[in-house]
């Protein structure tokens, strides 16, 4: 059976993962440090989907690490399953939620300045931008992936 | 080769296309017969996203109503590819689109009623609903024709 890069166990899927965090934590954390996010149902759906990608992301990148540390890669059909199902859904959710917010932050700063002081609409958007990059990466790992699995 | 119903040229493709084209095109209608639509940046992408839709679902239609006459299902692996290219990306499109628009529409209702009177904002509301239930066809359409491809 030939090696995919990017599918599970290998170090591009590691480092695909480790994007996948750290971009989601920075656009959690970009919105949930504002104050108000909780008064728009996009911004709350956002910091809900980010809530779940951040402990699914985490979790593969320590099980990618593990296997390049031990050489062994995995390779169990039914743990592969699962993994290409909850990248896809977790990958159309992020989605989901990074047009949702991009579209509201729009409205906010075209329809009416004192909805939305400048400095805070920028950090709307930076999260916004940090969940559409979250998503481009998750969208790679399950497309790797889904790949990788008529193989096995 | 077995026969994955749902993929290019069976009956139950042509249900699906045919919905795809109804739903579209009854999302474009509610939102664009309204007439404050361009004044929002997600209704226009919505109005673009379904004006791309709608040609390529009621294109499919058609070859897959003539294979289903002639009894010759479509088998060329390049097209085959090329569609299942194009469905993945407009049903990312249309995700996207009934996203952004049904946020919008939510912070528009909740917001202040002054911007949007209630007998328009259902009608956005209508038109987000029809986006979404295209988009579950179009990635219903695209899921299937992906199954059949690895058997070519």
């Amino acid at each position: 059976m030939e090696e995919v890069p990017g599918s599970v166990g290998t170090s591009a899927s590691f480092s695909l993962r480790l994007g996948q965090t750290v971009f989601s934590t920075a656009s959690l954390l970009f919105m949930s440090l504002g104050v108000e996010f909780y008064s728009y149902t996009a911004f709350c759906y956002l910091v809900t989907v980010m809530g779940l990608v951040i402990p699914w992301s985490f979790t593969l990148a320590m099980v990618d690490g593990y296997s390049v540390l031990v050489k062994c890669p995995l390779r169990q059909p039914g743990i592969l399953v699962i993994i290409v199902i909850g990248d896809w859904v977790l990958s159309l959710l992020t989605l989901a939620a990074a047009c949702s917010t991009a579209s509201v932050v729009d409205l906010l700063l075209h329809s009416n300045s004192s909805y939305c002081p400048l400095k805070l609409c920028r950090r709307y958007q930076i999260s916004a931008a940090m969940a559409f990059l979250s998503w481009f990466l998750s969208f790679a790992s399950s497309l790797l992936n889904l790949w990788l699995l008529p193989s096995l």
